[in-house]
């Protein structure tokens, strides 16, 4: 099953591809643009749904929901919002078919609507029309909610989880009474994606903020995570805007203060979506297909039993159940392949193939002999494991694994992050080697713009808390006191 | 709070109305028919989908996601689909956006789709396309595939939760090796309705067939859950679809079946929708707001605590907190409502209104006393309970009550179904009488239009086993074998 893979070094983007497809995560839909995500693939989105929820109801968070269309005047609301999201969007103009003349269905001439309908890219405008109903006092305040849905962006080049026409994600949207508030929300938030990322994709990703060119269309100031890909991209794994008063203003959304003065109301918007399903395959598979951390593993042990009879087969089975229950038990999810129709090889790669963090197998002689053959699919080792210690060593195996495939992934980020100070050796990693730069820069939009267009590298983010140093603009020449990240991207 | 509800007796459609309002349930948005489902009435729907899920998957299901447009062409492809689908949608026409000349934005005519995309009205023509690439040996099968998504359907009357554009379901799919096969998924799908219906919103439901008239576009049969609401309507709660290889056919999906033979494959569909919302609030609410039952509340308890300065409030508040957290643990939601901004009496109407199960009351006196003031939402009766009985008390109280609304509205359903012989008698109780009729129809399509026509009234549904009685068609006074239940409907 895995021969068909092609290799990662000798054609990346194709690998990635067959490993979605190959492994049973999504696929191309007849829609153009439009994937379908396969059950396999949905249930690691569903697990990451299910982290994700309940970190953000234990930061206080409710879930709602918004309407798919908004009325295409409210784009035009918010001045910098209609540049970034009035433009590749799904517009519904008719509400009606009728049978056609020469049979098959038409589209109702008739039925035109008064004001088109967008398929939402993103909810702010419809969110903040509705909060002007909700929001009086300071009493209504903070609001703190959060939506899963759908949502549309008409991308002209598309690929599965990294960039799709429809695509899943959940949008929070809240409102403050005080801007301290608003940006205390916003970094809480990005907080809270980043502790998903690490501890349960075991992506390690850095905290920035963007620069204005790569702002959020509407934001004052957008937050961001970053993570290294395998081939030395970044991929931009989830955004937290800090929104002023900007919605509030264009929606007309003000509350009395508890001074019973008037105020605008202060918002921030952060989403995550099904990309950071392509964020976790391309940060841990290897030539073997997919390589899932164990905490979000719809699967997370498999057993194979290999046997030459029907006595065997059953005398195997009975100790796979027993040994599969205890695990279940403990809140392990265990699959036990117990298909006549493969041979064990077959099995074996079909798991692997499908990321699977624990092979168990199990034969005449590991029976004989009360053991277990154990192997690990982030470094594909096996090990015969007595029957007495197979479940702590399956226990700790997991946590070993979700530690391993992290650690992996940080040393690569640290391996492949490049400290440059001219702009020919700039020029020169850019081009030759993958990963992170991290340069002084003059901190104009001029200077961004001219290094992307020369180079294709962009400003991923400037840190946080920068580490003050002086130094000078690889590319202008001009005084900087701190470097800034740059890389290549998806 | 409460005081502004109309009554039910007086205008239950404006009463319906403004519980979902007023309970913050959901409202209407800015865009036509299409509804914001807000935070209180959110978590319902997540508890009934959570519950609806959990069952889904004990029976071998599991979720996948599949686009939101469908090409116009799909829905011509099965002959009667085509028919109760293609007509009010949503049409997407164009994927652009521009910037106006007189400000504003403008939608691209240069941008205009080759082929329109609908907004999926339901998924059985895009899946069916899909599935196609999944099928190709009996191995393959079952396929047991469930959705959560939102669907569009351009309703012209629209009603919170009852009638809207947009709504969110779920949308089962599976595929089948054989017709038998196919059957019993469909059965199986509308019993876990059933159970659904009855254990968890306390709503007992009749299970049928639908008559030809009012079935699936696309089935070959269509099973339903009827339940009766207060006003003496029938509500359509849950239907499942045996859609023979109507669809198989329509998109070509055949398997080579053991014998090596290629056959079409068999299909299912069901679903259920944010309508159930619909049927929880019409089917217990009463004069003073929402009666939730406890299995779906999203707080089971509020504790409301009464004092006169700030050391009876402490005192208050630590039994309180050392209550909530033994019931905490037990797996009871509590809500401990220690707002200074408003009075008991008001938070007293408000919880009321919004349905909370149990409420619990504790004044200085109850404090001296080490008593509870236990106010069940149901009955609108109260009890003082001692301290070390609290627990227990407040345990039994949550099955009581999920236990008696369901008794209550059996009781409502038993004593407005009417068994009917006569024409004069039907048309008399159902222009007078609310609630369902069980009376003989001679089978054919004429008699029910005709009914229709003439009362409103139609048949809800053809009991599955129904009881052989010899007698004659009300209408056509045509023999007939059993009755069949009639009712005027949401």
């Amino acid at each position: 099953m895995a021969k068909g893979l092609v290799k990662k070094d000798e054609n990346y983007s194709q690998w990635y591809n067959e490993i979605v497809i190959k492994a049973g995560l999504a696929e191309n839909s007849a829609v153009r643009g439009c994937m379908v995500i396969k059950p396999y693939g949905f249930s690691i989105w569903e697990k990451m749904q299910s982290v994700l929820d309940k970190m953000f109801k234990e930061t206080g968070h409710e879930n709602a929901y918004f309407p798919l269309f908004i009325p295409k005047s409210f784009f035009s609301k918010e001045a910098n919002h209609v540049e970034g999201f009035a433009k590749e969007c799904a517009v519904v103009t008719h509400y009606r078919l009728k049978n056609g003349e020469k049979g098959g269905i038409e589209v109702d001439d008739t039925a035109k609507l008064e004001e088109e309908l967008i398929v939402r890219p993103t909810s702010e405008t419809i969110i903040w029309n509705t909060y002007k109903n909700w929001i009086n006092s300071y009493r209504d305040l903070p609001l703190l909610v959060n939506q899963w849905a759908n949502v549309v962006r008409w991308e002209m080049r598309t690929r599965l989880f990294l960039r799709t026409a429809e695509f899943l994600w959940q949008e929070g949207h809240t409102a403050h009474a005080t801007r301290e508030e608003a940006i205390e929300e916003t970094e809480k938030m990005i907080n809270v994606y980043s502790q998903f990322a690490q501890e349960y994709l075991a992506v390690p990703v850095i905290i920035g903020k963007k620069t204005e060119n790569e702002r959020f269309a509407g934001a004052e100031e957008t937050y961001c995570i970053e993570a290294l890909m395998q081939d030395g991209k970044a991929l931009q794994a989830g955004t937290s805007h800090f929104l002023a008063q900007n919605f509030a203003k264009a929606f007309d959304v003000k509350f009395l203060n508890k001074e019973n003065k008037e105020e605008y109301v202060w918002a921030t918007s952060w989403g995550v979506s099904t990309r950071l399903m392509g964020a976790l395959i391309m940060a841990h598979s290897d030539n073997n297909g997919l390589v899932l951390p164990p905490k979000l593993a719809p699967i997370q042990v498999v057993v194979v039993p290999i046997y030459k009879n029907d006595e065997q087969r059953a005398k195997i089975a009975e100790r796979v159940e027993e040994l599969s229950k205890t695990l279940r038990e403990m809140g392990i999810s265990v699959k036990f392949d117990n298909r006549d129709s493969q041979r064990p090889g077959y099995k074996f790669a079909e798991w692997e193939l499908k990321g699977v963090p624990i092979r168990i197998a199990i034969g005449p002689k590991d029976f004989d002999n009360n053991t277990w053959e154990v192997a690990r699919r982030d470094k594909l080792t096996k090990e015969i494991i007595s029957n007495d210690k197979i479940i702590e060593y399956i226990n700790q195996l997991l946590t070993d694994i979700q530690e391993n495939i992290y650690k992996k992934a940080l040393d690569f980020r640290k391996e492949n992050t490049h400290k440059v100070d001219t702009w020919e050796e700039f020029k020169n990693i850019i081009e030759n080697k993958p990963g992170f730069i991290e340069a002084h820069w003059d901190g104009t939009k001029e200077t961004e713009e001219k290094i992307k267009a020369e180079t294709k590298a962009t400003i991923r983010l400037i840190p946080i808390n920068p580490e003050y140093e002086e130094g000078k603009c690889i590319y202008s020449g001009k005084p900087s006191k701190f470097r800034v990240l740059f890389a290549k991207s998806y």
